[in-house]
Protein backbone atom coordinates (compact mmCIF):
# COMPACT_ATOMS: atom_id res chain seq x y z
CA UNK A 1 0.00 0.00 0.00
CA UNK A 2 1.75 2.82 -0.67
CA UNK A 3 -1.34 5.49 0.99
CA UNK A 4 0.29 6.64 4.47
CA UNK A 5 -1.95 6.26 7.42
CA UNK A 6 -2.92 9.60 8.53
CA UNK A 7 -4.42 8.41 11.91
CA UNK A 8 -6.48 11.03 13.26
CA UNK A 9 -7.30 12.01 16.71
CA UNK A 10 -10.11 11.01 17.92
CA UNK A 11 -11.50 12.61 21.73
CA UNK A 12 -12.04 9.66 23.19
CA UNK A 13 -15.78 9.63 24.95
CA UNK A 14 -15.37 8.93 28.46
CA UNK A 15 -17.83 6.67 30.83
CA UNK A 16 -20.53 7.95 32.08
CA UNK A 17 -21.17 9.82 28.64
CA UNK A 18 -20.31 6.87 26.77
CA UNK A 19 -22.94 4.81 28.61
CA UNK A 20 -25.50 7.77 28.55
CA UNK A 21 -25.21 7.41 24.79
CA UNK A 22 -25.24 4.04 24.97
CA UNK A 23 -28.12 4.18 26.36
CA UNK A 24 -29.93 5.73 23.86
CA UNK A 25 -28.95 3.24 20.88
CA UNK A 26 -31.92 1.40 20.05
CA UNK A 27 -30.19 -1.87 19.39
CA UNK A 28 -32.59 -4.43 17.21
CA UNK A 29 -33.63 -7.46 18.50
CA UNK A 30 -30.46 -9.23 18.11
CA UNK A 31 -28.64 -6.44 19.89
CA UNK A 32 -27.05 -4.95 17.17
CA UNK A 33 -27.46 -1.05 15.10
CA UNK A 34 -26.05 -0.82 11.07
CA UNK A 35 -23.67 1.48 10.27
CA UNK A 36 -23.12 2.98 7.51
CA UNK A 37 -19.29 3.95 7.02
CA UNK A 38 -18.48 7.66 4.80
CA UNK A 39 -14.95 8.66 4.02
CA UNK A 40 -14.10 11.87 3.67
CA UNK A 41 -14.80 12.78 0.39
CA UNK A 42 -18.46 11.50 0.88
CA UNK A 43 -17.76 8.37 -0.68
CA UNK A 44 -20.17 5.67 1.05
CA UNK A 45 -17.57 2.91 1.10
CA UNK A 46 -19.70 0.19 3.00
CA UNK A 47 -22.32 -1.04 5.54
CA UNK A 48 -22.46 -3.22 8.53
CA UNK A 49 -23.43 -3.94 12.06
CA UNK A 50 -22.29 -3.08 15.34
CA UNK A 51 -23.07 -4.27 19.06
CA UNK A 52 -22.93 -2.68 21.84
CA UNK A 53 -19.34 -3.78 22.53
CA UNK A 54 -18.09 -2.94 19.03
CA UNK A 55 -19.92 0.75 19.33
CA UNK A 56 -18.27 1.26 22.74
CA UNK A 57 -14.93 0.11 21.69
CA UNK A 58 -15.17 2.46 18.64
CA UNK A 59 -15.95 5.47 20.60
CA UNK A 60 -13.51 4.54 23.07
CA UNK A 61 -10.22 4.09 20.45
CA UNK A 62 -11.34 6.11 17.56
CA UNK A 63 -10.84 2.80 15.54
CA UNK A 64 -14.14 1.91 13.97
CA UNK A 65 -14.81 -2.04 15.33
CA UNK A 66 -18.07 -3.66 14.11
CA UNK A 67 -19.66 -6.88 14.71
CA UNK A 68 -19.45 -9.54 12.32
CA UNK A 69 -22.95 -11.30 12.03
CA UNK A 70 -20.98 -14.22 10.10
CA UNK A 71 -18.40 -14.83 12.64
CA UNK A 72 -20.35 -13.72 15.66
CA UNK A 73 -17.44 -11.81 17.10
CA UNK A 74 -15.72 -8.42 17.17
CA UNK A 75 -14.46 -7.34 13.40
CA UNK A 76 -11.85 -4.87 13.83
CA UNK A 77 -11.71 -3.30 10.71
CA UNK A 78 -8.75 -3.65 8.83
CA UNK A 79 -7.22 -6.37 11.70
CA UNK A 80 -6.41 -9.23 8.96
CA UNK A 81 -5.78 -6.30 5.67
CA UNK A 82 -4.53 -3.57 7.58
CA UNK A 83 -7.25 -1.23 5.87
CA UNK A 84 -8.29 0.25 8.99
CA UNK A 85 -11.03 2.62 9.65
CA UNK A 86 -10.10 5.88 11.63
CA UNK A 87 -13.46 7.30 12.99
CA UNK A 88 -13.55 11.27 12.46
CA UNK A 89 -17.35 11.52 13.26
CA UNK A 90 -20.56 9.43 14.05
CA UNK A 91 -24.20 10.78 13.83
CA UNK A 92 -27.48 8.44 15.31
CA UNK A 93 -30.70 8.75 12.81
CA UNK A 94 -33.99 10.02 13.95
CA UNK A 95 -35.15 6.68 15.13
CA UNK A 96 -31.69 6.20 16.85
CA UNK A 97 -31.57 2.78 15.30
CA UNK A 98 -28.49 3.41 12.26
CA UNK A 99 -25.59 5.04 12.55
CA UNK A 100 -23.43 6.94 10.37
CA UNK A 101 -19.80 6.98 10.50
CA UNK A 102 -17.51 9.43 8.82
CA UNK A 103 -14.12 7.95 8.77
CA UNK A 104 -10.57 7.88 7.33
CA UNK A 105 -10.36 4.71 5.07
CA UNK A 106 -6.94 3.32 4.96
CA UNK A 107 -6.45 1.81 1.47
CA UNK A 108 -9.86 -0.19 0.31
CA UNK A 109 -13.29 -0.76 2.17
CA UNK A 110 -14.10 -3.51 0.59
CA UNK A 111 -12.63 -7.29 0.78
CA UNK A 112 -12.60 -7.55 -3.26
CA UNK A 113 -9.90 -4.88 -3.05
CA UNK A 114 -12.03 -1.81 -4.00
CA UNK A 115 -12.25 1.21 -2.14
CA UNK A 116 -16.55 1.15 -1.89
CA UNK A 117 -18.24 -1.70 -1.70
CA UNK A 118 -21.05 -0.06 -3.69
CA UNK A 119 -19.80 -1.65 -7.11
CA UNK A 120 -22.69 -3.44 -8.64
CA UNK A 121 -25.03 -0.68 -10.78
CA UNK A 122 -28.51 -1.94 -11.32
CA UNK A 123 -28.56 -0.50 -15.23
CA UNK A 124 -31.22 -1.35 -17.78
CA UNK A 125 -28.75 -3.66 -19.36
CA UNK A 126 -28.30 -5.66 -15.92
CA UNK A 127 -25.63 -5.60 -13.27
CA UNK A 128 -22.69 -3.99 -14.12
CA UNK A 129 -19.80 -3.56 -12.19
CA UNK A 130 -18.52 0.31 -11.66
CA UNK A 131 -14.75 0.00 -10.40
CA UNK A 132 -11.98 -2.42 -10.68
CA UNK A 133 -10.30 -3.54 -8.01
CA UNK A 134 -7.45 -0.88 -6.63
CA UNK A 135 -5.70 -4.34 -5.10
CA UNK A 136 -5.80 -8.28 -5.33
CA UNK A 137 -7.33 -10.07 -1.87
CA UNK A 138 -4.40 -11.99 -2.38
CA UNK A 139 -2.27 -8.68 -1.30
CA UNK A 140 -4.95 -7.69 1.13
CA UNK A 141 -5.31 -10.91 3.01
CA UNK A 142 -2.49 -13.26 2.19
CA UNK A 143 -3.53 -16.78 1.58
CA UNK A 144 -6.30 -15.45 4.02
CA UNK A 145 -9.94 -15.01 2.67
CA UNK A 146 -11.61 -12.37 5.32
CA UNK A 147 -11.39 -9.01 6.37
CA UNK B 1 -42.07 24.07 0.21
CA UNK B 2 -39.95 26.20 -2.58
CA UNK B 3 -37.13 23.95 -3.93
CA UNK B 4 -38.56 22.75 -7.27
CA UNK B 5 -39.71 19.18 -8.01
CA UNK B 6 -36.97 18.60 -10.39
CA UNK B 7 -38.29 15.03 -11.70
CA UNK B 8 -35.75 13.16 -13.68
CA UNK B 9 -35.99 10.65 -16.24
CA UNK B 10 -35.29 7.40 -15.15
CA UNK B 11 -34.73 4.63 -18.05
CA UNK B 12 -36.72 1.63 -16.94
CA UNK B 13 -35.75 -1.65 -15.72
CA UNK B 14 -37.60 -3.90 -17.44
CA UNK B 15 -38.38 -7.68 -17.55
CA UNK B 16 -36.62 -9.84 -17.59
CA UNK B 17 -33.72 -7.67 -16.97
CA UNK B 18 -35.22 -6.95 -14.52
CA UNK B 19 -36.13 -10.26 -13.09
CA UNK B 20 -32.99 -11.57 -13.62
CA UNK B 21 -31.41 -8.59 -10.87
CA UNK B 22 -33.97 -8.94 -8.93
CA UNK B 23 -32.72 -12.82 -8.58
CA UNK B 24 -29.02 -11.78 -7.15
CA UNK B 25 -30.15 -9.38 -4.35
CA UNK B 26 -29.83 -11.52 -1.58
CA UNK B 27 -33.01 -10.27 1.08
CA UNK B 28 -32.58 -11.23 4.55
CA UNK B 29 -34.76 -13.82 6.70
CA UNK B 30 -37.68 -11.00 6.45
CA UNK B 31 -37.55 -10.68 2.83
CA UNK B 32 -36.31 -7.35 3.26
CA UNK B 33 -32.81 -5.37 1.88
CA UNK B 34 -31.34 -2.89 3.68
CA UNK B 35 -30.83 0.87 1.20
CA UNK B 36 -29.10 3.86 1.89
CA UNK B 37 -30.24 7.06 0.13
CA UNK B 38 -27.59 9.31 -1.02
CA UNK B 39 -27.78 12.66 -2.54
CA UNK B 40 -26.44 14.48 -5.05
CA UNK B 41 -24.59 16.56 -2.86
CA UNK B 42 -23.22 12.87 -1.46
CA UNK B 43 -24.77 13.72 1.71
CA UNK B 44 -26.32 10.50 2.85
CA UNK B 45 -29.88 11.08 3.87
CA UNK B 46 -31.66 7.90 5.58
CA UNK B 47 -31.44 4.29 5.26
CA UNK B 48 -34.47 2.35 4.99
CA UNK B 49 -35.84 -1.37 3.78
CA UNK B 50 -37.02 -2.50 0.86
CA UNK B 51 -39.20 -5.64 0.18
CA UNK B 52 -38.70 -7.40 -3.29
CA UNK B 53 -41.83 -5.38 -4.71
CA UNK B 54 -40.61 -2.36 -3.33
CA UNK B 55 -37.42 -2.80 -5.67
CA UNK B 56 -39.12 -3.52 -8.41
CA UNK B 57 -41.59 -0.79 -8.26
CA UNK B 58 -38.53 1.79 -7.47
CA UNK B 59 -36.63 0.12 -10.58
CA UNK B 60 -39.34 0.52 -13.00
CA UNK B 61 -40.96 3.55 -11.99
CA UNK B 62 -37.45 5.56 -10.82
CA UNK B 63 -39.56 6.72 -7.77
CA UNK B 64 -38.30 5.50 -4.26
CA UNK B 65 -40.54 2.88 -2.64
CA UNK B 66 -38.86 1.37 0.56
CA UNK B 67 -40.97 -1.11 2.90
CA UNK B 68 -42.79 0.00 5.66
CA UNK B 69 -41.29 -2.72 8.67
CA UNK B 70 -43.36 -0.94 11.61
CA UNK B 71 -46.94 -0.50 9.04
CA UNK B 72 -46.13 -3.54 7.22
CA UNK B 73 -46.59 -2.50 3.96
CA UNK B 74 -45.47 -0.28 0.91
CA UNK B 75 -44.37 3.01 1.78
CA UNK B 76 -43.55 5.45 -1.51
CA UNK B 77 -41.11 8.25 -0.08
CA UNK B 78 -42.93 11.08 0.14
CA UNK B 79 -46.85 9.74 -0.63
CA UNK B 80 -47.96 11.88 2.88
CA UNK B 81 -45.54 14.52 2.88
CA UNK B 82 -44.57 16.01 -1.08
CA UNK B 83 -41.24 15.09 -0.54
CA UNK B 84 -40.70 12.38 -2.93
CA UNK B 85 -37.09 10.58 -4.25
CA UNK B 86 -36.59 10.45 -7.66
CA UNK B 87 -34.21 7.59 -8.54
CA UNK B 88 -30.88 8.93 -10.16
CA UNK B 89 -28.96 5.18 -9.85
CA UNK B 90 -28.54 2.22 -7.39
CA UNK B 91 -25.85 0.38 -6.79
CA UNK B 92 -25.74 -3.38 -4.51
CA UNK B 93 -22.43 -3.58 -2.52
CA UNK B 94 -20.32 -7.27 -2.74
CA UNK B 95 -22.38 -9.04 -0.85
CA UNK B 96 -25.34 -8.02 -2.80
CA UNK B 97 -27.06 -7.46 0.70
CA UNK B 98 -27.56 -3.99 0.67
CA UNK B 99 -28.23 -0.62 -1.72
CA UNK B 100 -26.90 2.75 -1.97
CA UNK B 101 -29.14 4.62 -3.78
CA UNK B 102 -28.57 7.81 -5.33
CA UNK B 103 -31.42 10.56 -5.59
CA UNK B 104 -32.79 13.69 -6.31
CA UNK B 105 -34.65 14.15 -2.88
CA UNK B 106 -37.30 16.69 -2.85
CA UNK B 107 -36.95 19.15 0.23
CA UNK B 108 -36.29 17.25 3.05
CA UNK B 109 -35.99 13.19 3.89
CA UNK B 110 -36.61 12.89 7.32
CA UNK B 111 -39.76 13.19 9.57
CA UNK B 112 -38.41 15.74 11.57
CA UNK B 113 -38.09 18.34 8.98
CA UNK B 114 -34.70 17.72 8.76
CA UNK B 115 -32.99 17.17 5.04
CA UNK B 116 -31.22 14.08 6.54
CA UNK B 117 -31.86 11.29 9.42
CA UNK B 118 -28.41 11.61 10.42
CA UNK B 119 -28.05 14.58 12.54
CA UNK B 120 -27.55 13.23 16.19
CA UNK B 121 -24.08 13.77 16.55
CA UNK B 122 -22.42 11.04 19.35
CA UNK B 123 -19.69 13.38 21.23
CA UNK B 124 -17.78 13.71 24.21
CA UNK B 125 -20.08 15.70 25.51
CA UNK B 126 -22.97 13.86 24.94
CA UNK B 127 -25.75 13.77 21.97
CA UNK B 128 -25.43 17.00 19.85
CA UNK B 129 -28.55 17.73 17.29
CA UNK B 130 -26.59 19.07 14.26
CA UNK B 131 -29.34 20.40 12.17
CA UNK B 132 -32.62 22.27 12.69
CA UNK B 133 -35.90 21.22 10.95
CA UNK B 134 -36.11 23.03 7.52
CA UNK B 135 -39.67 22.90 7.94
CA UNK B 136 -42.16 21.68 11.05
CA UNK B 137 -43.66 18.28 10.86
CA UNK B 138 -46.77 20.09 11.12
CA UNK B 139 -46.25 21.84 7.60
CA UNK B 140 -44.95 18.70 6.23
CA UNK B 141 -47.95 16.18 7.20
CA UNK B 142 -50.55 18.39 8.35
CA UNK B 143 -52.29 16.53 11.28
CA UNK B 144 -50.66 13.33 10.41
CA UNK B 145 -47.69 11.93 11.89
CA UNK B 146 -45.75 9.63 9.44
CA UNK B 147 -44.21 9.65 6.15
Amino acid sequence: MTQQDNKVEWAPIATPILTELLGKVRFNEQGLISAIAQDESRNVLMLAWMNREALAETLTTGRVCYYSRSRKTLWRKGESSGQVQHLLAAALDCDLDCLLLTVRQKGVACHTGRRSCFYNALTPTGLIELTEPDITPDALYGAKTSS
